[in-house]
């Protein structure tokens, strides 16, 4: 199991991008809130509002997961970050496996 | 030390759970907030608002504060997702294993 | 690639650290949005409004960013927690590289 860190300009574009994950089963799950983002971005440092998502997944849809997120994604360059998880209770991990694309 | 990251229908049973776990000396810490979470269930994609926690508490600890909290959780497949921190400051992991349990 | 999270007793002390790390190209990107904590803290269980962070940077950048943090944040004993991201869509880590010092 793994999970994904990306961001959204809103909450429009994050819930469509999410809902079609799942629709795709390419997730199993995404938690969405709000949060300040500070970059830098083309010489300045810059602060927006964002929408941030943990998306739940199977390993080996990694690389199927992060170039949908590319065709889908608003942003030129999205955070498409992926964090291993080291241990999960076993009922969650069998929802996930059963929820997601074979 | 670890991260565990579970997640609640409201506040009331979130902090009920969070509180028992510090009394216990299961966690050291807990940061609580709201978010929006999309999710297949029973084959339908479904939508709720809940509250996310992130746990903090040492590695040897896990598998007494995972079945812990399946005891105290009220969803009937909670999500217990380990992740293992890389490094930590000294004195913040001095007081984390001072304040968790022998 | 690394995530640090850290957390602040308040936006304008998040702000400003956060941005000072920008300034100093330490981080390029930070993510912050608000939590109630509840921990242990001199034998009581303690429960507070803070910021949580989300800093993203170089791996090789971890110990000069840690010192750093240590230097600026408003707490005795601040959380400075590294996470190891496992993967990063590509042009993602290439804007981060060229965005934090050499």
């Amino acid at each position: 199991m793994i999970i994904v860190y990306t961001t959204f300009p809103d909450w429009e574009s994050a819930e469509k991008v999410v809902k079609t994950l799942l629709k795709e089963r390419l997730i199993a799950c995404a938690n969405l809130r709000e949060h300040r983002a500070f970059y830098w971005w083309e010489g300045k440092i810059e602060e927006d509002k964002e929408v941030g998502a943990i998306l739940k997944t199977r390993e080996d849809l990694w690389e199927e997961l992060k170039e949908r997120i590319k065709e889908l994604h608003p942003y030129d360059v999205p955070a498409i970050i992926r964090i291993d998880v080291d241990d999960v209770n076993e009922d969650y991990l069998k929802w996930l496996i059963e929820e997601t694309k074979k």
